[in-house]
Parts: structure tokens; C-alpha cells; sequence
């Protein structure tokens, strides 16, 4: 399946391209094809010095839902409304949400949209795509420290069996993650919060890049 | 310090007592003294048999606010306010929530009071006490079972530095638990909705007394 990621090229977004191309075809997708060329030519060089494979492309994030089957999200949550106001052809869709709404102050708190998380307010936006949400607490860094085995837990939530099942798989595909299912889409409320939570945690306990293993 | 269990007759309660008994004097508390006496009883006769040390007294969930430092409620968050009502005496003590409150539906569904959190109710209902988080995700029976290690992350919330940190050394004595400073107990909105979580991830992945460690 070819997986694309609107908001391909930042910082969570380039480290999925990575190890997603390590067993997928991926789409680069951001607002401006260009951005996405730079980015790709990035992954790939990154890529064939290290000696491992690639199968990465740009496009705009318009051609990744014209391409992909599987449409991630890693944008900002506060840039969604305006990313899914200027795509069409989302019907039908598998889509990923890994956002995670927070708000800084002496500590990270969660602050989810009205329809309870950043995932249920995408399936809002979308009601006949399928929304799984996945990722969503895996440390941003270690995205893109390719040589580190990533061996999280991942919960994926979501309320279409089949395309969580897939999803599943996807996430079980990249290094050593461990997908699991955690239920319906309404779970990721507490999914997502998670996210602020272990930053916290990180910070208050001087640890870094914290993550979660759920045994 | 001596720990109060109020609630400590309940299955987390004894499973507590039984563990915090190695190294600290525990009283169990129950609305009812003979029945702290008799879980007491059943408490000691199984940690002698063991050959493991003890150090516990029944008593009533009152002489657990008269004689406790430090004062745990292991009660369900529905009896909450009418067991605040019976007491009296608990200004300036510390007091740990380990309540996480839930409703059963096809998956556990976290349901907090107005106040956010179990822990926040509490807090707001006892405003001169020093109310801790802790000990919310930890799986109930793996309490219990006390030839198993228990080397869980534990996140400990809330608003007192210093109380907190004496929860956090508790934490640490029992077993191979690692207490994690959460952050305030606002936080504690998203510890309690963990275990849920859990609940449901055990449920869905065929797992068993699945607990968090944050790594």
C-alpha cells in the first residue's frame, strides 16, 4: 500500500518518511511541491549513505490523497482546518491522525478540540473517510535516529475494523513498534494526552524522550 | 510515617497493605473495625507463612485519619463523598488518590467529576489537606501477588512539593516501582484515564494485568 504524509517534510513527518520507506512506497507531501522535492532528496541521500533502501516521491499534499491509500496527517492540529479546507478527494480514505493538541505553560497540558480529541474532530471534518489514530506518543526525535530501534507500544484507536487492522500492521512494519488495539476513535482523547504527559515527564524527571510500553 | 489504608479491607487495599507492610507500619482502615480486624488477621497469617515481615493494625477508617501521617484512599470513587462525610481530622494531612473513575460500557470509558479528575474532587472536597496522586495504573491484582516484582512506572501528581516527594519515596520502597514526578495534580486527569486504557488494551490484545512503564 502507499502510504502519504500530509506535513511530510516536518519534523515528525520526515522521521515516518524514513522508516516507513524502509518497507512502503511513501508520499512526501507539504503545501508547496518544492518543499517536498528538497525534503525527499534529503531522505534519499540520508538513506543511500547509510546503505539502506528507499522508495520515497514528492507532491504536493493535494497528490498524496490523489495517490496514497493510506493519508497521514502529521501537521500541527491548529493548521488542520485549513490543510482539509484546501484538499479534496478524502472519501474513502484511511487516515491517520498522530496530532496531539497541547498548550505550553509550566507544563504541557493537553487541550483537545470540542469533539474531544484532535482525531475525532478529523473524522468530524471527514465523515466518510476512516480515521484511525496512531503514533500519536512516540518521541519526535526518535523518529528520525533511524539506527535506534524504536520498540514502543502504539495505541491505535479507531472505529473501521479493517482499516484499524491495517493500520496495525503498518505500525507493527517500523522497527520494532507494537501496535495495539486500544478501542473506538473516542479512546484517543486519552491517547493524545498522553503526549503532553510524557513531555512532562521527561522534564520534571530529567529524562529524555520518553515513550511507552504498555506490558 | 505510618500509611493509612481507608478502604484497605477492598482488593487493591489489602493487596497495598500487604506490600507497603516490608517496610512501613500500615493500619488498615474499613468502615467497620471487625472487618479491618479480620482482613488484618488473614493479611498477617499470610505474610507470616511467607516468612515475610509485617507490621500492620486494623482499625476503623476514622482511626486511620487519627493515627496515619499519611492517609490512602483505596475506595471507589462512588462512595467518595459519603466517606468524606464520616470523617473528620484530615486538615494538613497527606492524602494519596489512587481513584480512577469508570464506567463499563463495550469498553471502559474514563468519567471524571466536574473537577476534572477523582484526585481534583478530592482536593476540592478536603481543600486544607495535601492530596497526591499515585498508584492509579497499577494492574489490581499484581497487587496481591506478592512474590511478583513490581517494577512498574508510577506517575505522582499534585500541587505539594514537598508531599509529594515523600509520596514518591513510598512509591519507591515498594517492590521495584519507579514513581515518576507527573507534574501537578491536574495531570492527574489523564494518569486515572490510563487505567481504562489499559483495562481496554488488555482486553483487545488478549493481554493480561497490563500495567505502563514510561521508558
Amino acid at each position: 500500500m502507499k502510504v502519504g504524509i500530509i506535513g511530510g517534510t516536518g519534523g515528525i513527518g520526515k522521521g515516518m518518511a524514513l522508516r516507513l520507506s524502509q518497507n512502503h512506497e511513501v508520499i512526501i507531501g507539504s503545501r508547496k511541491e518544492e518543499k517536498a522535492s528538497s525534503s525527499c532528496d534529503d531522505c534519499c541521500d540520508f538513506l543511500k549513505e547509510l546503505g539502506l533502501p528507499f522508495n520515497l516521491m514528492p507532491s504536493t499534499n493535494q497528490g498524496v490523497v490523489d495517490n496514497a491509500d493510506i493519508v497521514v496527517f502529521a501537521i500541527p492540529p491548529e493548521t488542520l482546518q485549513v490543510t482539509i479546507d484546501s484538499l479534496t478527494g478524502l472519501e474513502g480514505k484511511i487516515v491517520v491522525s498522530l496530532m496531539n493538541p497541547m498548550e505550553k505553560g509550566d507544563y504541557f497540558k493537553y487541550v483537545p478540540p470540542e469533539e474531544g480529541s484532535a482525531a475525532l474532530e478529523l473524522q468530524r471534518m471527514l465523515p466518510q473517510s476512516k480515521v484511525i489514530a496512531a503514533f500519536n506518543n512516540i518521541p519526535a526525535k526518535k523518529w528520525n535516529q533511524i539506527s535506534e530501534v524504536l520498540d514502543y507500544s502504539v495505541c491505535v484507536c479507531g472505529d473501521h475494523d479493517e482499516e484499524k487492522q491495517i493500520i496495525m500492521e503498518l505500525v507493527n512494519s517500523i522497527s520494532e513498534l507494537e501496535a495495539l488495539n486500544a478501542g473506538p476513535l473516542a479512546v484517543s482523547a486519552t491517547v493524545e494526552a498522553i503526549t503532553p504527559l510524557v513531555i512532562n515527564i521527561a522534564k520534571f524527571n530529567k529524562m529524555r524522550d520518553v515513550g511507552v510500553y504498555f506490558r
